[in-house]
């Protein structure tokens, strides 16, 4: 068995409040921000206190606690208390569809109910789908990591870009499973330094060979003539439009272009594509402040003369750089991905 | 007239030493480094205390440093200093060529004095060619300029990575000449941070409108789909190969083949492509300290257990991802460099 690393678990529900994990900061200060309301669970996804998947546990724990403080209220209160946490936690993170995956699908639940339904039974339907919601992303990432390894030949060095979350632990574990062992190559993925926080560290946790290198580094690595060429570049993905473009970490795109132009495969894992998103014009892709591009663990790198930075939060990977969409019911062509909602109920 | 930047005379000579501005800490610190022997300004270069054209004037003035204080010596005293510095100055950064060159140039000139020469007449002719190489590369740059300036429409929006040196000075110069006003996308350039610090700043000393990104961004700004998409990749060029290779600074490559993908041009600047070089492997490839990535400006930025950084210090473009090789004798298609070498003497 391999050790588990602490990101596994970086949302905790306690009593009267949700702890996150500040991956802001992690692992050089291990800090968990305690939110006590769907506005301040918000308020942690929006300022990046998580993200990656971190965003669809503590959405859900946030509605398990808006349910549990609608104990001695009216039903119609408990149902608005719960419908306006949805919406608020859905706008926190525009970008990737996990938040309001989680949200709709408790909704879901809700509206089974009877129309005069206790605030208890509200109470709990709630609370039991939210949890049922976390359970069932890591079961779907299991069943996707199983596929991916199936892709990745024992002894690969893998290159991977910015954090993947539950996805990289289930894989690592999937991996070991299957008795592979990879060697891993991570980009430190500028301003916030997930790969060189998150991901090497997690890395490190589970007992992996793991490299670090900066992101500009990323296509000489793809490039044959690297000393440390690598085998396949993993990453995972914040969203799939149905016409098979891969929107992930700013950084994903030039990563893609290059492991193309090098004929390296590049496998973007993501539970399935969305939907509601038919082309990649129908996805919104947050900019976020430029300042942020500008210093470097809150001290300023670059010239006090320079006073505009640029920071769009993620880039969009057209379909012709992928080599498979790895979801939970299989490994996709990306032009084909939106065959993934023919293939029956996962 | 545009303001002059700090960068433009970044080597002193002064009596009794060469004084290098310390490019690793400007512009948050203004220091310079005190080289009183070849051995010192070697060991400048070699530490990054100065890089890109850097090593060009250090090396010069280091010539003429040592040329002087040979004065009280016998001749074969004289010529065997000037002979060892050459040597170490050369070594001292094996990817660039220019200051091979320079010292070649500087020997070149002093086999041209005959066997009985004098001391004095030593230091005087390595002192006289030494400077003369200072003034030739500030003077084939404004003609590299030009014709850069003659590609780029006014207006356009040009991405660049890492540091230009008297490349990009000189094409600023060259496009106010011209009439021509451009706005800049400058890379971070990790893990040195040459463009957050030297290039973002020296644009904004010189009045330009410059925009800093990540070097994880650079694709995304070629991508059409970007809100600051750039219509031309600019960078300075370590070496050319005679078959068309481009090696810069590590991150060239990634850009470049972004910019290839969507159809965005690439022109790298160089003086002249490497007669030494014929193909891409003849080039030796410095790789630093892994360590460097681990850190940034000496604060640790990775997990406390991450061991293992890789620092290619460079990387290669093929000759497809670029479109013009700009010399100061033109711009050429980089299948076809070598012709540089047929149009005369500049």
């Amino acid at each position: 068995m391999l050790p588990d690393p602490v990101l596994d678990r970086s949302v905790r529900l306690e009593d009267d409040a949700v702890l996150i994990l500040d991956r802001r900061v992690f692992p050089h200060r291990v800090e968990w921000v305690a939110a006590r309301s769907d506005v301040e669970v918000a308020a942690a996804i929006r300022d990046m206190v998580t993200q990656s998947l971190g965003p669809c546990y503590a959405a859900a724990a946030g509605l398990i606690l808006v349910a549990r403080q609608q104990a001695g209220a009216a039903p119609g209160t408990a149902w608005a208390a719960l419908r306006t946490a949805g919406e608020r936690l859905t706008a926190a993170r525009p970008t990737n569809n996990i938040v309001r995956d989680v949200v709709a699908a408790v909704m879901e639940e809700l509206s089974g109910l009877s129309s005069d339904a206790s605030t208890a039974e509200i109470v709990a339907t709630a609370s039991r789908a939210a949890a049922a919601q976390d359970e069932r992303y890591r079961e779907r990432s299991r069943a996707l990591a199983r596929y991916a390894v199936a892709l990745v030949d024992d002894g690969a060095r893998i290159l991977t870009h910015c954090w993947m979350d539950t996805y990289l632990i289930e894989f690592v574990r999937a991996a070991d499973e299957a008795g592979k062992r990879y060697r891993y190559v991570a980009t430190e993925t500028r301003p916030y330094l997930q790969g060189a926080r998150l991901t090497a560290h997690t890395l490190a946790e589970m007992g992996q060979d793991v490299t670090l290198i900066t992101d500009g580094m990323a296509a000489a690595v793809l490039s044959p003539l690297s000393t440390l060429a690598v085998d396949a570049l993993v990453t995972a993905a914040d969203r799939v439009s149905m016409d098979g473009h891969v929107f992930n970490k700013v950084g994903t795109l030039g990563a893609a272009v290059a492991a193309h132009a090098f004929e390296v495969p590049y496998y973007a894992f993501i539970h399935a594509p969305d939907p509601q998103a038919p082309k990649a014009g129908d996805v919104v892709v947050e900019e976020r402040d430029g300042a942020e591009v500008l210093s470097t663990q809150g001290i300023r790198t670059a010239s006090p003369l320079v006073t505009r930075g640029h920071y769009p939060a993620f880039d969009v990977t057209p379909p012709r750089f992928v080599t498979r969409i790895v979801t939970d019911r299989g490994a996709f062509e990306p032009s084909r991905v939106a065959e993934y909602w023919d293939a029956g109920k996962a």
